[in-house]
């Protein structure tokens, strides 16, 4: 595939645009699979792709959308037979044409994932894989899963061709007019889980016009740092006499994909309704389009299946209440496998305004593994935040990262080597932020610079293994002030002199400040504000000790990050206004 | 003077040595007023005062020590006489030497002031003025206001002197051994309030010998910047056949002498006990120390009748309850003249942690003047902190800062003409820190440089009137967030700047910062912490709200100012100290 990645980005390419709307055309019926006709009319499917390959197209789109086994069972098709022919329909047409390229063509399976349907994700990622494999073995140039709208389900796909394959994964995903998924999840939680699983482009297709989808472009464009695909259907749907046609013309559509060529999507295409005249007007009109160059990757983001957090722009709350240590009633409850338990805390803190939440379920007498499979999911029923990943086990992180929906934060790394080497393949794989320790083999360092080193050490490893510095998010260490008077300040400096040496985000777990001396929140919540006010990017803390929320609220609203103090007033405006201290009126001169 | 001036500092200066032990030798008998000798035997006087001369000493001492109106009354002498009489001895003994000088003897008046005793602050300044005079007249040199056991006396003293006479001061007072006045003052305490007097030198006298003042000397040079005298008896009393005497030999005294002298007193002599022999061995040996340079003033000090209080070292609370603004039950209070109600804010606060009490009495319809004056030693007499004068009337201003016992904080000048004029005047003469804030004719700057303008007019103006910059605390006003998001930070760089550019210490009315949002002590106490790790050496706030003490103990213990977290367990070890937080355990890797 070195000849897609040699024009991309030197000049606009162009998808194909829609397959069934040409097939109905020609005589396909109602509730007929499309795919079927790869075998019973392959010669029509060719001169459509041929259509297509005349009209300037470079991508082609095999007829095999729905070839995955849940719907080809339906069909009494064979996935294998069904998929091999579609590809290799598309390579026939493509013979005899410079630069043109055969994408496996995959969309949704049509049942809904677990827990609100009944596919699990092992199953769609079986569907997946199938297909995938088969798709490669026919001579796919490329994959594209497309007209997805479940983050999950995608996940199970691209996590399906990259483990069987070694096609390239292309993604596009269908959003409504507000930028929302049918699940929920808005653009850049798709982004950022789509960017960790380290697919090659995404863009959006189907759902609307492309007008629509100009207006949604510049905030894909503004989360992403990969190749933008935009193929939109002919316009928004329309029912005329019982039938739903789209009634954006070629020169309009061309007009809206200028547009959209120009704010910087690299591939442009077509969906329902879409014809090769659309096509052809499109290239005609966009051809000379010169890719803009990618941003930098440098926003620090993590997501859940709803929405994403990015860490810095305000700091963050990573609430640490899903941790056993120290806690009697919650060890209990993963003895019994109360889940429930376990679920009510995260809610509980996220009510009280957290923004990630912990989950760590470590306690050796249980399978730590098994528990983390089954807390992920059912807390991601229940909570839209992102979650950290908080183990030491291995196989509990890789099982939690695996059937997480979204981004996750990967709690923790640290400078031994042998942390690194488990850990990283895993972020590489799965996509995170994982948080970094400056520790290593020799101990933590009593000194700031000392920290640097360490953590200057893992940046550069994970740079090794793919990982990108804005997925790191370094860990200084907050040791007790009860031990050494210093270390709250050693703490500070670290924290400041990594992120301006190193460029990274940096977060902090507050609390180990206190241990040991008594009325523990006094402390805490005084070093939140203080490593806030160092520039701290994220706080693993209590949301629901009030005096934590009082600093994050306090400060935002004294650092001029709350306008109008609005999210201040909005948390404590309602409470007894009667202020205890009375203005000393010392400016009334 | 000139001449007394010219020497000191480039040679070491001897005070002669006791008079009433020579006088009993010579046969004054027990209760007899050594004064009435100057009347009835002035060429014995005479003599010893040449005696003194002999020995190489350049001040005499005249015998005038209890020559006040108190105690002549009780002898039934005339204090103009007798004083005269004592100053003309001194002056005709000094004739025929070179570099000799007559220093008026003021001792105590032997009564207690008020509220202990019953003599007013007045009538001890109408004593000490009636001595002075006479002195002056008589052609003293310089006066020495010795043996001072209370500050308020010694202050009544002071301003005695210079308010009627052009004499240079200098004062000597008696500590215990552990550096304590009868009235259970401090050696800081003292120095405190004598520099901001204006005094010309300062020191012991009398007390105990060479050997235990040598032991207090090192704290008394490190808080003075004025030259210091050291007039030790000659050893401590010890009764032989139920006669007080003192035992330490001229040679012993001399190698004492030696040794405080090298320390860094620029005057020695003698007091009780001592005689031309002690000093004559004193000249001998420490006549070729040469005075070391004073130190440049630099700290920052208030204090009480009690204590000193040095702001900056530890940021200092200012205790603000003592203030009708915005308090019903205290306006009523000052209406009906219930100075227990004000009494029981200043004991309160006293016991929650405050350095400083801010006194302010303002009420349009009270004579706030008179008030004033009520207060500030009905307050003193019941707290030993200093206070913060805090008033823009000038006369009540004025009142206060005189009969106040210590040296006072003063609140406030601000950058216009009319407020430098009317407050300068008064810090100068009866010493004090002055709060400067940073607005002036044309309103409060909005940028941080534009405060510093003013701050820097405000010192550039205190330096004509002899006022230090150490003595000048700038707040740098605090403005609500509710008017401006970027109040609170603007205040912040304004005080740091300020701090940074001018070398002053710096001071914030906390409270205002939140004027207008609810709840306001979470964003006080928040404040209150940033200000903290900003620099700021006091702080206006109220002490009764535990939020703001929690910011002030919390920060410390952070900040490795409470060593050991001393001071934090103090507080809040007794407290429930069972942590809500626990620790995540997130090091236990
Ligand atoms: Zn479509
Ligand atoms: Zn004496
Ligand atoms: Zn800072």
């Amino acid at each position: 595939m070195t000849k897609l990645f040699d024009l991309l980005g030197k000049q606009t390419l162009f998808f194909d645009g829609a397959m069934g709307t040409l097939l109905q055309e020609i005589g396909m019926a109602p509730g007929e699979f499309p795919e079927s006709w790869n075998l019973s009319r392959p010669d029509d499917i060719k001169s459509i792709h041929r259509a297509y390959l005349e009209a300037g197209c470079h991508i082609l789109k095999t007829n095999t959308f729905g070839g995955n086994r849940v719907k080809m069972a339906e069909a009494g098709l064979s996935v294998e037979e069904v998929v091999k022919a579609g590809v290799s329909i598309a390579k026939e047409a493509a013979k005899g044409f410079e630069n043109r390229f055969v994408a496996l063509d995959m969309g949704p399976t049509g049942k809904l994932m677990e827990p609100l349907g009944e596919l699990s994700f092992d199953e769609a990622y079986e569907a997946f894989k199938e297909m995938a494999i088969a798709g490669e073995g026919a001579g796919a140039d490329l994959c594209l899963i497309e007209t997805m709208s479940d983050t999950y389900e995608t996940k199970a796909a691209v996590l399906a061709v990259k483990e069987n394959t070694s096609l390239p994964v292309f993604v596009t995903m269908i959003f409504d007019e507000q930028g929302k998924l049918l699940t929920g999840g808005d653009i850049p939680a798709a982004v950022a889980m789509l960017e960790g699983l380290g697919v090659d482009a995404l863009g959006f297709n189907c759902g609307a016009g492309p007008e629509q989808m100009g207006k949604l472009l510049p905030q894909l464009l503004d989360c992403t740092c990969l190749p933008v695909i935009v193929n939109p259907n002919a316009g928004l749907p329309v029912s005329v006499n019982g039938k739903t046609v789209f009634n954006v013309n070629p020169t309009e559509f061309a007009h809206e994909m200028e547009k959209i060529g120009k704010m910087g999507a690299w591939m442009l295409g077509g969906c329902c309704g879409t014809t090769p005249e659309h096509l052809k007007a499109t290239v005609e009109r966009c051809g000379g389009i010169e890719p803009k160059p990618l941003p930098e990757p440098c926003r620090t983001v993590v997501s859940s299946y709803a929405k994403a957090v990015e860490l810095g722009e305000v700091s963050v709350i990573v609430g640490e209440r899903i941790n056993p240590t120290g806690k009697k009633r919650f060890k209990e409850a993963l003895r019994e496998n109360d889940l429930d338990y376990i679920l009510r805390e995260g809610i509980t803190q996220q009510q009280n305004g957290a923004h990630i939440l912990d989950v760590n379920v470590g306690l050796p007498e249980i399978d730590e593994s098994a528990v983390m499979a089954a807390v992920v999911p059912k807390l991601q029923g229940v909570v839209d935040l992102p979650l950290q990943i908080d183990t030491t086990n291995i196989e509990a992180m890789e099982r939690a990262l695996r059937i997480y929906n979204g981004k996750a934060m990967v709690n923790s790394v640290n400078g031994k080597a042998e942390s690194m080497e488990a850990v990283f393949p895993l972020v590489q794989k799965y996509g995170g932020v994982v948080v970094a320790l400056t520790i290593d083999e020799e101990g933590i360092p009593e000194t700031a610079e000392g920290r640097l080193k360490i953590a200057e050490k893992i940046v550069k490893t994970a740079g090794r293994y793919g990982i990108h510095k804005r997925d790191i998010i370094v860990d200084a260490l907050t040791m007790t002030i009860s031990s050494g008077p210093d270390s709250a300040l050693v703490t500070l400096k670290a924290m400041e002199l990594i992120k301006k040496e190193l460029g990274v985000k940096t977060i902090l777990g507050v609390s180990n400040v206190s241990f040991g001396l008594p009325k523990r929140e006094i402390v805490n919540s005084a070093f939140y504000l203080l490593a806030l006010e160092h520039g701290l990017d994220a706080a693993i803390i209590n949301p629901n000790a009030e005096a934590m929320m009082e600093s994050y609220f306090a400060y935002r609203a004294l650092a001029a990050k709350d306008p109008q103090c609005g999210n201040y007033i909005a948390r404590y405006g309602g409470q007894d206004s009667a202020p205890k201290t009375q203005a000393a009126g010392r400016l009334s001169l």
